[in-house]
């Protein structure tokens, strides 16, 4: 017996790249949760030949298939009929989903098209998947021996609550579950992948849990996961090794989970009642919004400045005009002096500031795109400048969002050290 | 032959829902754009036998297999490998690719660990897909007669300009496509996208071009898209619809195309020399950050306050003490006093402020959660406010997004006004 599920998304929307396939993220996460195997996803378009081609290629290796879209009552809504076709089973149509669409068409004061009758069909055998949101329900269905096939529209907030409400307490009442997984990530900074990946190495050969290093925007994690009967298990079994990878990677580790660089330099300044001030160049008032993307950050986030221009560096953060004229807007000196400027200002305890040329025009041999200086101003008086240089190919608004998630992660490791 | 392009995404973080694949949908955009069909997409997991059992079921049934996933330095990373074994290819070192590799290394100061090594690998016979941003490239190959592999990593930031730098001019230049396909697409703010279908719903019959309304962020589009033996003819195809729909939707239709709201504003204010600053409450940075996107803004955009705090209000917006007590930091009185501040400070030609309450928390009954005010300060020294709601059930992120838009949105309004 095959054993896995197998995601099949139908509609021509998808292949021509109008909408995001979200359902598929979606049914991915729950089957997760579910410890439901899955190996397979596949978007076919609304063609009933292709349909079919894609049942006799998921029946052959899945013991469940779930579909999303062709529902509705269009004529390109064309997966109920295909799906019995393809097993050679009659539809008929149910009283009870027919009535129903026409007690919503009352409630909403819609007038229902002979169209809207074909969502009444269901395949001969096959039992109703609620839609307690929109007019047409899915199927629960076994068209053969160790095949359970589940429809559900394409809309999401149709879906979801479908899937709550029906399809995961049937999925684990017919123990399609092999126990749970359980995931826990690990968040960098500073390091690439490859390089994580190297102290960890011996790692990756574990087979429950595993360890899987991915990356995205510069930025790497390690994934640990771990298949058992519950999900206390399931912590137990990653713990130690969450342990070991911490104790290797401590120097890069910023964070777990829905951790971000912003929140973990928010967490560190509200344990310390200290605030936070910023002055911003290159990136526009970046990490200001990244600072007040979590709710509650007034309590440790005063402002900043975007000192943009010059004039404005002079004139609201006190840089020096001849230092300015001399080294540079763009150097270590003028990246002090506003870090300084902007916590004296605003009367925080700590300030960061960045300047940097984030091209593509505007570098020069000795300061080219992707040269960058983040201040830091500690609550001593103490002032400190650090030099970044990132590779112009990446682009205008890659170099400014990884200014920003580096100015992040040197403020943590300097607030660390100075306990 | 078969005649088709095939999506075949490789990664187990696509299985486990741990990311939305957006590359799918780029793609299929892409593909689309090209006039090449394209009827199948597949998702697996790094598992080089059901790599294997995909490759065989997309090699029986399209002439164009384009993969994403698996081209990175870690041992899980499988595609390039797995794709030589299925084609009994034998896979060798590419000195350029191993090259650029160390270079990419010395330049960002990175060390590379032997893992790396192994993205300097390609099939026999394989041409190199040059990746201008990281360090992988794909592959373009053919390994059988009418059948063309092109190999892409995972990460976004790479493969688009992977896409348009390479892997279309070469799908173009070998006529994958049927005729060509053209959009032109209308951006509009302030308006439903169910609001602005009814304006247009004559024109959603249309065959060549087709006219097509999607939404995303509260930002409601409209595509028209003709199909033709050139992009001349194309164009020719799509300008009286387009004229058509800008005398219906003009009130709301802000730009095309690449066209975004911070874009329009900065290329008003180039045209008639004039500068901005902001002052960001609620939003924290954010419509700086967008304003500082394109390269050049530093000539109409100064900078700001990012005024979190009360205090910070007071000290460099010279907002009045007692007026913020009197009224509280969101009200029309205070953005009018912080986009006057901000526009006195920085000696700007115009001042734009915004103030809200972004929540989750901090709402009260007469100041609920998504009220916010936006603040303008003209260049004859004349101040307004407006008065925005959202709904609180958006969330913190697109209440704060939704305002910057809004506010660079009625900037544009009254910019154009005051002719």
């Amino acid at each position: 017996m095959n054993v896995g599920a197998e995601i099949l998304c139908i509609g021509t929307e998808l292949l021509l790249g109008e909408i995001l396939n979200s359902n598929a993220q979606y049914l991915a996460q729950q089957l997760a949760l579910l410890g439901i195997p899955h190996f397979y996803q596949t978007v076919v378009g609304d063609n009933p030949d292709r349909i079919h081609q894609a049942l006799a290629i998921a029946s052959s290796r899945s013991n469940l298939i779930i579909t999303t879209g062709g529902l509705g009552p269009t004529p390109d809504d064309l997966t109920t009929e295909a799906i019995a076709n393809f097993f050679h089973t009659p539809l008929e149509e149910r009283p009870e989903i027919w009535e129903r669409i026409q007690q919503m068409a009352t409630l909403t004061g819609r007038t229902l098209t002979p169209n809207n009758r074909k969502q009444a069909l269901l395949p001969k055998g096959a039992e109703i998947l609620p839609n307690s949101v929109g007019t047409a329900p899915g199927m629960i269905w076994e068209p053969q021996p160790n095949l359970l096939i589940l429809t559900f529209p394409g809309v999401p907030s149709e879906l979801y609550p479908m899937w709550q409400q029906t399809a995961s307490p049937l999925l684990q009442a017919r123990n399609y579950g092999q126990g749970t997984f359980h995931s826990e990530v690990l968040l960098y900074w500073g390091i690439a992948e490859s390089a994580l990946a190297t102290k960890v190495n011996h790692l990756f050969e574990l087979q429950n849990p595993t360890v899987a290093p991915y990356a995205n925007y510069g930025q790497a994690r390690l994934r640990i996961t771990a298949r058992a009967n519950t999900q206390q298990e399931a912590i137990a079994l990653i713990a130690p090794v969450k342990a070991e990878i911490r104790e290797l990677t401590s120097e890069f580790c910023y964070g777990t989970d829905d951790d971000t660089l912003a929140s973990v330099a928010g967490q560190l300044l509200q344990e310390r009642s200290q605030t936070l001030a910023v002055a911003e160049s290159c990136t526009g008032g970046w990490l200001g919004e990244m600072l007040t993307e979590a709710s509650g950050s007034s309590s440790y986030f005063l402002g900043g400045v975007i000192s943009y221009s010059n004039d404005v560096k002079v004139d609201l953060l006190d840089v020096d005009r001849q230092t300015l004229d001399q080294h540079g807007a763009v150097s270590a000196i003028i990246a002090e002096q506003m870090a300084h400027g902007v916590k004296t200002k605003l009367k925080s305890d700590w300030g960061i500031s960045i300047t940097g040329i984030a091209g593509p025009t505007g570098g020069t041999e000795s300061k080219p795109v992707g040269l960058v200086y983040v201040g830091i101003a500690y609550p001593d008086g103490k002032v400190e400048a650090i030099e970044l240089r990132f590779s112009p190919s990446r682009g205008r608004n890659w170099i400014r969002k990884a200014t920003v998630m580096s100015s992040l992660d040197l403020f943590r490791k300097r607030f660390v050290m100075i306990k």
